[in-house]
């Protein structure tokens, strides 16, 4: 099938690319799109997506493949994926489906749209602890609370501070647009446009891209942070820095660590010789050093053509730690839902305030035994068996050390709680609302958190001074100072 | 006019560029400091400036033209822009102008010898903050205060600190690095060179390359911050890297910002196939994602030759809010002198202590309101109106939710100034030099901030643990803490 | 000499490249390591070392050569340089050589076995600071209580911390990966292979390649950290990313000082279209800012050939101050030795805790402006000698600012150890393990650290509020209030 629309030919800026074999339906949006939204419309038009039929797609070589399907979705054999091979599918599915233009239009691309061809993609991706990051934030007491504790506001009067609920606006840009807002639909809005007036429906906790957003179609989660709208270009998602959106900041820095390393250092450096568009994608050949996605989640062969990693978007599937420490570090847990999980004490979280492993939740010694022989694949095609075990070990001493120095936190915590100089689970009140609380939270969750990643991937400077062992020490020593400071005041305020 | 330096053909190391058309006074320029400084001379040579003359330059059609002149300075139309074109003129205003070798030159090359070429830009960075920044520092006596509480040295004797003023190295070294200096000349200094001895300004503040720089000539500012010298290239200046040299502190981290988003996140990952350099500059073609100069500067096109945004130099004509909260985010101010606001408290700040707008010194809603539909332009290329509206109501709350913030540690502050644990302006004291004080002003001019670039730009990461709320909250408690600790201090020192 | 084993010719990927003359054991080496580890084998055939024969690099014109020998070592001119030419180099100095299939293999290649061809850079090496960083580290009683204060675990009971001393693991997963490790072999151990069973020697400290790593031939520190395995590519020494790998902590942050600095913005925007593998290395031809090789290491010449710095592997060649304050900045330190020095008060340290150095260990001035002369000569071919001289004036004033600003957090510091509410050298205590002595470990090994990077290579911004001027001067009014609460919760506890 050929382009139907005069206009792309006109505005097609490449001489070299082909147009592409665009459906009639696609080529309608593109009638209007092309100048309502050029931007992404030229984004697309230099993509995979549009230039590739699904029956070319279909064709490649296994180890070539993209797709995940074994024939094409009916009718779409012979055309690019364009406009509405997405955002009209699975119209009864979605909330936010519209009548637009004579189409029933939506709004929002979820999995469950991508899965017409990435079904294996989809499916991995659900058994990922990012496609629940919305409900294992929201729906987890402990945890919401730290999220109220952050994002609501304070005010300041009678010499006390009184904190407010955080408004859905601030939450969802903070916490959920990483973790993903619950996508609502509330009716239709009329608006002008260059075509007229038209109506459109109106969403709240729009826009999102979070890795874990409720969608319209009641599906999980959000393929966009990585496969980024509307090249979805292979080349951005294999690049550390998309991974940088959401691990970045200090409660779980493995950008910054990845950068210090010596693995990053070298993508820094050379990065610009390699091949990222690559399917295979040829350890040596493509490129020198993993990113991110080498080590978690890509297919990666050797020049001789033996696979030495298969793709997968479970990413737990190599994942034999949660490093992310709530509070401490711990075996992965069994299923991506979090919330299930309760501790000895009542408490929704994967071990208790003393360190120990919640562990019907969390998955055995033997299955991290075989995660992490997954996990070395990629390491143990440059590296020695000496080399990677003797790294994992020392990792695995972090492990212990961290916690250890996350449970002498957690005492001083406590005993502020015990002696009445802050208000814990006890006085029924947030356990993350006070100074000496916060300094808590950052030793687990700043400080534990960042010399780990750095021990894992060898980034280990920023295990030293850069928010690792040196603020580790530090923070443990103010907190002592602190608990003291307060337990003088009380004692001399009960003083007659 | 062919170059008649010998010298240069000799030198030339590029056989595909042509010899520039260099006038004879640049030529005789070359011929000595082809040796002298032979780095900036090849940097120039692969220049624009030396490689287009000015008649090349304005027969561009307008959409191309890099120059905002009709005809070419006299004399100057069949030469290339070379070392006298700039260094040598206006040399009766420039009080660093000096003989040499015959010739009257100058060192600092100000943006009113730019205007020769480029008179449009010049005047409208006349109307940019940017070109006050060191009298809107240096002369309003309450940021004037912070500098000094910054950079002054404290000594410790009998148990209290002591502050001296800062001396004109460290500012320039600190602050005024961009900010800019104020640059004098005093008198001449004879020095020894390859050949023989030669007299030379006596120059203080200088080097300085800063945006508000206090010139020779008395102009303001400086071009070569975003163009720098000597290549002055287009690409330089519209890469977020050259911004970050002032805006990466954590005062003001816009691109710390920018690279978590997704917009930087793009930039970082295949900016490598763009072309920065074409004028004008086509959105999807050229870049698929804005960078700093996209939203703040630059002129750009769709591919079908529509404007999308007009460049300007005065940056403030996109610009409805000032984020940089002084000390709360506010309507931006009418004059790019901000010196001349005064609060209802008589204080030259834009809003009172409680965040109450100075309003008479701001642009108003309608002007806000306008200003935003410029800077949304961009935008709209790629995003729908909707999601266009709903960032910026988010974002709007989020300036409404960082004052609250401020407004909290102000009361604090404020209590312990009123108590007299902290001494104040009613102590004649500075504001910025206490433990206390200290915290009050990173409430504002980091975390706040932070969390308002985070928010406008949508790098929401750094906005939650990353420098943003997580250290509003927890600023807020330490706050609330100290002032705590200073009374009950207080109140057993009166003890008998 | 032609390769022998077939298996090359079978996987080698690149028709563009010839095929190495490779040595018999080498090639023997090959054999099994291109499916045991064929990451590190691609890329060493992508090097230099696989493509060029030693002989052609002796045949290069001196400004070309990389080698530093006059002659082939024995036998080895006709080849490449191969696995075996370093693995199985000086096999009787190595304590880790080993049996394996037929040869006398050894793990860690050290500077002494690239010294076979590179002798002039290894001796160079051995006159730096880094070769020595190991020792400095660990054998001077004062900075290793500083180490065990940071990385050892601390317990909390009965009110009170307890600190305990850092495991090997941490140690070598801290401090000791950038410093170098001590590695140890601890008899051999039997391992399953593809190939059989094997033994291998069981190495401690491993694996690392810090810059002052103790060798099993007992030399000192490595080259990998700069030239990295197994590319060993002059391109990836001289971009800063290598450097970033342990200059880029808050202690020593001349990467993100660098990358603020005008310098460092040129080389992230433009680097992409810079030639980093030429040599000689031409300024405003192959590049056209410094990096940090250039300045620090580099053989650098001007388009007509001028030398204008010699390469150098002893940094310090170039150095008149060290920055790094322990606790000053002080003169440079004449041996790379630093355990030698003993200040006045019998300390090992290059200053008294008052900041007067400890003369005697250190270069005088004389040697100080020899080696600014040595520093300013790349400054000098784009800068002009007044703006060269006057930065490095400012330069100087930082450094004497910073002090000032060390020794009041000294006196504090001290006092608190005066009056008894901190323990320290009187106590027979370390001075780095409490709350207000790591406040003061902050101000000089953070914050003036810092502020005299940023001063050093003009990335002012840093030196202002990220991590600089701004912590020197909010920090030292904390520890004025802690001090104070701390003398007043004594008088309190003092009371009948």
């Amino acid at each position: 099938m050929t382009v139907t629309c005069l206009c792309l030919g006109l505005f097609w800026p490449w001489n070299a690319l082909a147009i592409p074999q665009v459906s009639p339906v696609s080529s309608g949006c593109l009638g209007c799109h092309n100048s309502a939204t050029p931007g992404i419309v030229l984004d697309w038009f230099k993509s995979r997506h549009a230039t590739v039929t699904v029956e070319e797609a279909l064709q490649k070589p296994v180890i070539e493949k993209r797709v995940s399907i074994t024939e094409a979705p009916k009718g779409a054999a012979q055309t690019a994926v364009g406009c509405a091979e997405c955002h009209t599918a699975n119209p009864e599915k979605h909330k936010d489906t519209f009548d637009h233009n004579g189409y029933r239009v939506h709004v929002i691309v979820t999995p469950e749209d991508c899965a017409a061809c990435h079904p294996v993609e989809t499916n991995q991706y659900d058994r990922n602890l990012m496609s629940h990051a919305y409900g294992n934030l929201n729906n987890n007491p402990v945890y919401h609370s730290l999220l109220d504790s952050v994002n609501g506001i304070q005010s300041f009067q009678n010499m006390k501070t009184a904190l407010k609920t955080p408004d859905a606006e601030t939450n969802a840009d903070s916490c959920l647009y990483c973790h993903g807002t619950a996508i609502k639909v509330n009716g239709m809005k009329k608006r002008g446009t260059s075509l007229g007036e038209m109506a459109f429906p109106v969403l709240s906790g729009w826009p999102n891209q979070g890795v874990g957003r409720i969608n319209p179609d009641s599906s999980l989660g959000s393929c966009t942070p990585c496969h980024t709208r509307h090249s979805f270009s292979i080349e951005m998602a294999r690049k550390p820095e998309t991974c940088s959106e959401c691990h970045k900041g200090p409660d779980v820095p493995a950008y910054n660590v990845y950068m210090v390393s010596k693995h990053g250092n070298i993508y820094s450096a050379l990065n610009g010789e390699w091949n990222f568009k690559a399917v295979p994608w040829t350890l040596g050949k493509d490129f020198k050093t993993p990113t991110c996605a080498v080590c978690h989640i890509s297919s990666v062969v050797t020049h001789a053509g033996a696979v030495v990693s298969e793709r997968t978007h479970a990413m737990n599937d190599r994942l034999p730690w949660r490093l992310f420490g709530l509070i401490y570090a711990h075996a992965h847990p069994v299923s991506p839902d979090t919330t299930i999980i309760k501790n000895k004490a009542g408490l929704p979280l994967p071990t208790e305030l003393t360190g120990e492993q919640a562990s019907e939740y969390l998955i055995d010694a033997k299955e991290q035994e075989k995660r992490l022989k997954t996990m070395e694949r990629p390491c143990l095609a440059c590296h020695s068996t000496d080399w990677v075990e003797q790294q994992f070990n020392r990792f695995e001493n972090t492990i212990k050390t961290t916690n250890e120095m996350t449970l002498s936190a957690t005492k001083i915590v406590s005993t502020a709680w015990e002696k009445g100089v802050a208000r814990g689970l006890a006085q029924n009140d947030s356990i993350f609302n006070e100074a000496i609380e916060k300094k808590w939270v950052e030793q687990w969750l700043f400080f534990a958190n960042s010399t780990r990643f750095a021990s894992a991937m060898i980034g280990a400077d920023y295990g030293a001074f850069a928010n690792g062992r040196w603020y580790l020490s530090k923070n443990l020593q103010e907190m002592s100072d602190l608990l003291e400071c307060k337990l003088r005041g009380t004692k001399k305020e009960k003083r007659p």
